[in-house]
């Protein structure tokens, strides 16, 4: 049989300690999920060959993951990572594997550099058994291992007795393992829940492959952080941490001006060009990416946000799903939301929301502006609290401005509704109809003076 | 005689080197004052058996602190921690105090357990003169512990005289004593001033013990940060940080996903339900409030605010003495000043502000709105850029939205007004008189188009 | 000869690592460019005796250094640190200059201290030829220095040959030299371009002047930071924090109240009185001035900003070039835009914009409000929703507002336009017409009632 190798990822659990009704491995770290990272990583090594094992709250960890629909394994009830093995096994059989990789969905630091060194290893030793252990200072809840006489066991915390183990090392199970299925398979039954938790535990694979006289090996990968878990919320934002400081990083060594860096939070999806200059506190998450030239000041958001060249983005922005062409200029205080469009040289400034709506090439919405389900024209000027009433209670409406129009300040524009090009709506006023090319609107009450009471 | 333990605060001090007007034991840590520290965690061993001593501006500190009304002695003139101790003394002894622990109110970091363990020590020994020492790397200004022959004395940093006193040891005083005032009251009039400051200090307690004979007891606390005191701004931000890692490890240990901790400051007195989530830089002060499954991103501040489950806050909020039900939306960029609540499910969105006003269940005021002393219904569509005019230049009116009410965008409401429950205003209107429940109401001028000059 | 030591500060490159169209010595730290720091830690000691050598995109780095205008010299092509020496010395010599202090351009870190404490080791050695060199754990990319039988040389790191230098120390040339001009001229034309670059080094007077018998020394600064160079992003944001560092901790040693202090940037021009309060996050640039009993909260950017006695900024203000005289009261989120004026006791609250305007003694401008061009009177209250219409899409025009008027919410004022003192102008108003003083104004549509359908 030729030796392919997939991976199993383990994420039926609850994730009691996290004190939260969500699932655990939908927690996010930098905006995604925990287990967007370790089935990236996985994927990365072996395609499509990653199967993925939901129970807790079964759907909502589905429909957050379309990417690996067809792969997940439904463990129906939550009996332990050698009850999920069971439940996974015909459809890893099925596909031909020789050999699974398992690995918790609750590990994102995890690497597919570190998979690959570690299943290198135990290919190499030709082992039917074989898992992570990693030293940790402080080993905590983690399964112990215990050698002895050349063979290995992994005790779990919880049942670990220095009486009949020994005194802990610092050496745990990191709960990834490589397992040969033809080997593995004739034990699975022999898998007791005769302990202190009474779940089926794949550790016990250890013991015994040993008892059966296959080969069982453990990987010492040291102080590798990638396997570390999470299973409460202090270890959570450490991992975040982590994760944090490692992309950041490898921005700065790309090239970004990363100012302020210990307060910078960039997703894994996130795309820098070289010589982009950020500066901290700032988030951006998702697939944002910021071509060359451009820079975001201290205080912005954004998410999604698809940023050109040149771009200069000011303080206190919040973007998400937007486009943001060449040569604009963004802010301060600018909220672009699902759908805005600023066309190349556009300016949108302070106080000013933008939805469902694009801004035409050199057009200005400079102050206190709300701009929905609007297409503004090329150089068009957008007057100070200027707001596109869209919104009837029942549907939304469009405005149309048309290119080098000139909206006055403080005018209402009633969509759905047309100004023309070149047209010009005075200060103050609310439309209602439309305006037709170059002329000129006005809707406003009469001035009237008289003697203050 | 019975043994009752009683505190005594010493706050009439001006803090020179704070650079301020302010009376030092004022200025704040977290949004508190160091002087509030202290007499919390007195108030948790004592309940009222708790004096303050004031001098420096004394009203701005009672005022400050009006849960000590009645436990304040007023020191007239600041002639020293001695004649502080005079003058509170009829007091203490009418209060019928066997001892007195003696504390600075400068010294934030205090907390009830050191302070119980001192106190156990000193009693268990019997003492009658008893006193923290701590070891500080840096003895700085601090009065320094010397030890000779079984004795230990105190001498203060200005008078200290290597020649007299011998090689200064890091061992300081850290200014909290436990006094038997049977034994003390004899020596307190041969308190002297003749030193360096020309003030008189209570640290002579200790040689005048030593010369009548009585028990002198310095209690070793070895590095423990507890009795830190602030005299300058370095010292109050160094302090200040002490003490804000302290209260987020709390609450990260209690199950708080706090998200960038090393930028997230919150009071003392918050509270924040396992589970929720925050993420920094964000600021909560007071008795800020946040019930399971709620979250805060990036970027707010908030003090005073009582946040419901589930409730999601977006990034550059600003919240103070406000109430945000269950199930609500506030933010990004919303300012909710005192009084304003949100009723179950609304929504407040970016550059809104509200002030001493309701919103109703599932309302909606999503962009540019300013509502002043208004009450809306439940279901109301509040349009974009919607003002209150709730101000005649002499008096605050009142804004009545009824239920399910639509109010188009860019509308004046000029209050005193009602619109009734169902109603319509039209977009861009102008509304100075009621409108009944379920009818139309416009107020705008007519719109006119002509060429453009 | 008399002694005269002029410097000269090289800056001419381009900085390809830096990924920058910019020329790097434009880049900036805490908003000055990195070629600020080292002209003025020079002109602290040589006054107008210093010279600049530009060459990369001359005219920019020219435009950015008016201070500088006279004393800089072209290098038309980059030919090497060597040929920029040549270059400079007719006007260094026609100076009268005996000594030329020779710095790059890219060490922002370097202060007046430290170069007069090399100068003052150079010329009591009486040396001709004398560099800094500074021990690094990891010389990286800069020239190693080589000892050998009491003489000294420098080779380029990538000149450099362990086969012929030995193993390399962690000595490295900081590429800082001063050079006695009479001495150094003779061999200026022996430099050569005959290395991997085909630059002309002046490193290599060095070794040409030990060769010529001249005295030539290396004076080691140990880990000096002030000569680290700047030529990767990396390399700026780490200089960036030191120089971050430095700053805040010399204010906070004067008196300034700085929480947060690993996240609050100013600038190296910025002066706050002691007792000033201000928090982190937190931006002050330029020549931003903050008076005593001042504060600014967390989550501000200032630039150029005077700011006066008892001023309160809250969170999220954005201020450019604006002056709020003593006892305001700004934001939070308010943004001052270039020419904004708040007299004594002003209000400015939030979502409100100001530019070129000036807000009275005691007048207020509380919400969502857009000033420009407008000169607010005494006393003056501008309702919420307020807008100068100062722009008809040709000119900007000026809005003028008498003492103590009153102008009611959302109202357009549409300049040029004239409102009287003690004028009121009713809400929702549109104003074309100037208003007397003491006159009521109002300017909105008729309010009609009619059945909703």
């Amino acid at each position: 049989m030729t030796q392919r190798i997939g991976a199993l990822a383990l994420a039926a659990g609850k994730g009691t300690r996290m004190r939260s009704d969500a699932p655990k491995v939908l927690k996010t770290l930098l905006g995604k999920p925990m287990l967007w990272y370790v089935t990236k990583a996985l994927a990365t090594l072996y395609a499509a060959d990653v199967w993925t094992v939901i129970g807790h709250r079964a759907e909502s960890v589905a429909a957050a993951f379309p990417e690996l629909a067809g792969r997940f394994v439904t463990q129906t009830e939550q009996l332990g990572t050698g009850h999920a093995l069971v439940t996974a096994l015909p459809a890893l059989t099925q596909a031909g594997l020789s050999h699974v990789l398992v690995v918790n969905g609750d590990a994102p630091l995890v690497t597919a550099e570190s998979i690959e060194a570690f299943c290198a290893a135990a290919l190499a030793a030709d082992a039917d058994v074989s898992f992570v252990s990693i030293e940790l200072p402080d080993p905590g809840a983690y399964g112990r291992v215990v050698r002895c006489d050349g063979r290995v066991a992994i005790v779990e915390a919880k049942d670990f007795d220095p009486a009949r183990h020994g005194t802990p090392s610092g050496e745990i199970n990191a709960g990834v393992y490589l397992l040969r299925l033809e080997a593995v398979a004739p034990l699975l039954g022999r898998l007791s829940n005769a302990n202190n938790s009474g779940e089926y535990y794949i550790t016990d694979l250890v013991s015994l492959g040993e008892a059966a006289g296959l080969r069982v090996l453990a990987v010492n990968r040291g102080n590798d952080a990638a396997y570390l878990g999470i299973n409460s919320p202090r270890e959570l934002v450490a991992a975040e941490e982590i994760l944090r400081r490692r992309i950041v990083d490898l921005h700065i060594e790309a090239g970004v001006v990363v100012r302020m860096a210990d307060s910078v939070r960039l997703g894994p999806q996130v795309r820098l060009a070289p010589g982009v200059e950020v500066c901290g506190p700032l988030e951006l998450y998702g697939r944002t990416t910021v071509a060359a030239g451009a820079s975001l000041a201290s205080h912005c958001v954004a998410t999604d946000a698809v940023i050109g060249e040149n771009v200069v983005v000011q303080s206190f922005c919040h973007l998400d799903n937007v486009r943001v062409d060449a040569d604009c200029q963004v802010g301060p205080y600018a909220r672009l939301r699902p759908g805005a469009i600023l066309e190349t040289g556009a300016r949108v400034g302070n106080f000013v929301e933008m939805k469902k709506s694009v801004l035409g090439p050199g057009a200005k919405a400079g102050h206190l502006t709300y701009l929905g389900d609007a297409e503004i024209g090329a150089g068009v000027n957008i007057g100070a609290g200027t707001i596109t009433c869209n919104y009837d209670g029942v549907h939304k409406h469009k405005t149309v401005v048309g290119r080098e129009a000139f909206i006055g300040s403080n005018t209402a524009l009633v969509a759905p509704v047309t100004i023309g090009a070149g047209a010009l709506v005075g200060a103050g006023s609310v439309i209602t109809s439309d305006v037709p090319d170059g002329m000129l609107a006005l809707g406003r009450g009469r001035q009237v003076v008289k003697p203050r009471k």
